[in-house]
C-alpha cells in the first residue's frame, strides 16, 4: 500500500493503534538494497505494522550536491519492501512535505560538527528536521536506523531524547556487498573501475582494525596514517576525512580506549561514499 | 493530581487515550492567574482530560533576567487549576526534564526576530525547544495558549505547522485586571506605584485602536509616536518596544490593513510588561 499524503498516513495509523498494533518505521530515501530491507525486517521482527518512508528530503543536500541525480525506483522498491514485511510506503510529493516556506529547524550541536558535517554543514540540520516531521507524522512506537550513517545514527539518537520523542531507536548493522563493500543507494552511481576501487573504504578499515586488535597501536594519528597511505594505492579515490572518535559524544581522542567509531568519506568522481567501523576496546 | 515524571505521566495519557479520552493540553511557568485559568476552562469544554503543566523553564530566560525571581506557589496553583477543570499537573523538576546537556535546539526563523525577538534574542528558541518537549511528553489532541503573548502563539502555530506536530493551537483572548491590565504572572512583582503605571500599556493601545478607528489614521508611524507620547507621561515606564505587524509573518507594514498586531513591552523598574491588540482593519 502507497500513501503519498499525510492525513491518509495517519488516519491507518491510528486505525492499526486503536486495533493494539505497534508500529515500527524505517525512514529511507528509497532505491532500497539489502542494507535497507534489513532494517524492514528487524521491524517487522519487533512490531505488528511497519512503514517505510520513501522521501528524497531537498533540505539535507546541499547546493552543490547529487539531489537531482539521487537514484530513484518506486516500483522496485514497493516489490522489495513488500517482499521484506513492509506494510504501508509512505511517499509523498516534496509539497506535501512542505507546503509552505519552512521557517523551522531542527539543529543537534556537537555531535553534527565533525565528519560528515564539515564538508556537508547544513547536511545535519535537514536530516533532524526531516526526521522530526516523520517521526510527528508516522508517530511510531519504534524507529530503525542503519550503521552505516553512524554519525546521523548518534545525531538522532541525542535529538530524540533531547525532544523526549516517545519512540524506541535501534540501529541496525552495516549490511555489504560479498567483497565487503557497504551497500548504499549511490553505490549505482559508480562506473566498473569506481566500483572495484571503492573497496579502499573497507580495505582501510580492516587495516585498521588488525593494526588496533593485532598490533596493539592505540594512537589514532598513527592508524590514520596508515589508512591514508593505504587508500592512496587507490588513484580514484579522493579522501574526505578520516578519522577516529568515541562513539557517544563524537570527540576526537588521544588514545583508543571503549567504544571508538572509525569512519571515513572518500570521493570517487561525482560519487561520495562513506563507510565506519564501531569497536570496542 | 501532580506528576513529576515524565514516565508516569505517559503512562496516565496513554491509559486516558485507550479510553477513547481525547486530550487537552495548557503549558505554563505556573503562577496562576485569571489568564491560564481561562485556557484551562477552554479545554475542558473541548477535552475529556486537561494537562496543565507548570515548569518555569530556564532555556527561555536570558542570563540577566528574572529566572530566580520568577514567582512559584504550587499549592494554591493547584487548588485554582482543580476548581477550573484541570485533571492533571505535570510540575517537573529541572533535572527531569533536562538530565543530560541539552544540545538539541528547535527555532523558528523570521517570527522569532521583531518584537521581543529583539531585546531577548535566545528567549524565543527556549520556548520552542520546551514546547517542542512538552508536546512530545503530553501527546495532546489540542494545546492551548493565551494572546498576552501574541508573538509566542504566531512562534508555535508555525512550528507545530513545520515540524507536523499533530496537535490542534488555540490562541485564546487576553483576560484583563477591571482597570484593564493584562493578567501576568509577572504583576506581582509591581510595587503599588509601578502597578499603577502599568497602566500606560493598555491605555496606549486602546489610544491606538481610536486612532485607527475614530479618526482612521493608517499610518504605523504616526500611531507609534503618539503611543510613545502617551506613554512618556508614566514616568516609571521605560519602553523596550512599540510595533505594528501583520499579524500572520510578524512583518512590518507601510500602511495599516488587514489583521495587524499592535504590541509593546514596557519596564517598569525591574519588571518588564508586554501587551498587545490584534485588529482587523
Amino acid at each position: 500500500m502507497i500513501i503519498k499524503d499525510i492525513k491518509t498516513l495517519r488516519e491507518i495509523i491510528k486505525g492499526e493503534k486503536r486495533r493494539g498494533s505497534s508500529i515500527g518505521f524505517v525512514p529511507t530515501m528509497g532505491y532500497l538494497h539489502e542494507g535497507h530491507l534489513s532494517l524492514i525486517r528487524e521491524a517487522k521482527k519487533e512490531n505488528d505494522f511497519v512503514v517505510l518512508s520513501i522521501f528524497v528530503n531537498p533540505i539535507q543536500f546541499g547546493p552543490n550536491e547529487d539531489l537531482e541525480q539521487y537514484p530513484r525506483d518506486i516500483k522496485r522498491d514497493t516489490e522489495l519492501a513488500k517482499a521484506a514485511g513492509c506494510d504501508l510506503i509512505f511517499n509523498p510529493e516534496v509539497d506535501e512535505v512542505f507546503p509552505k516556506p519552512l521557517k523551522t529547524k531542527v539543529i543537534v550541536e556537537e555531535l553534527t560538527e565533525p565528519l560528515c558535517g564539515r564538508s556537508r554543514p547544513t547536511h545535519f540540520q535537514g536530516v533532524t528536521t526531516i526526521v522530526s516531521k516523520l517521526f510527528n507524522m508516522v508517530a511510531a512506537d519504534r524507529a530503525y536506523f542503519g550503521q552505516k550513517d553512524a554519525q546521523q545514527a548518534a545525531v538522532i539518537i541525542k535529538m530524540a531524547e533531547d525532544l523526549n520523542f516517545d519512540i524506541a531507536i535501534t540501529v541496525c548493522p552495516i549490511v555489504r556487498e560479498e567483497d565487503g563493500l557497504a551497500m548504499s543507494s549511490r553505490n549505482v552511481m559508480l562506473n566498473k573501475e569506481e566500483r572495484k576501487q571503492a573497496l579502499a573504504l573497507y580495505g582501510s578499515l580492516e587495516l585498521a582494525e588488525d593494526m588496533i586488535v593485532k598490533e596493539g597501536i592505540l594512537d589514532p594519528q598513527t592508524i590514520i596514517a596508515k589508512m591514508e597511505d593505504f587508500i592512496s594505492d587507490y588513484r580514484l579515490c579522493q579522501i574526505d576525512y578520516i578519522e577516529i572518535l568515541d562513539f557517544e559524544n563524537l570527540q576526537e581522542i588521544k588514545e583508543i580506549q571503549g567504544k571508538i567509531l572509525i569512519a571515513l568519506a572518500v570521493k570517487l568522481g561525482p560519487t561520495r561514499l562513506i563507510d565506519n567501523k564501531i569497536m570496542g576496546v
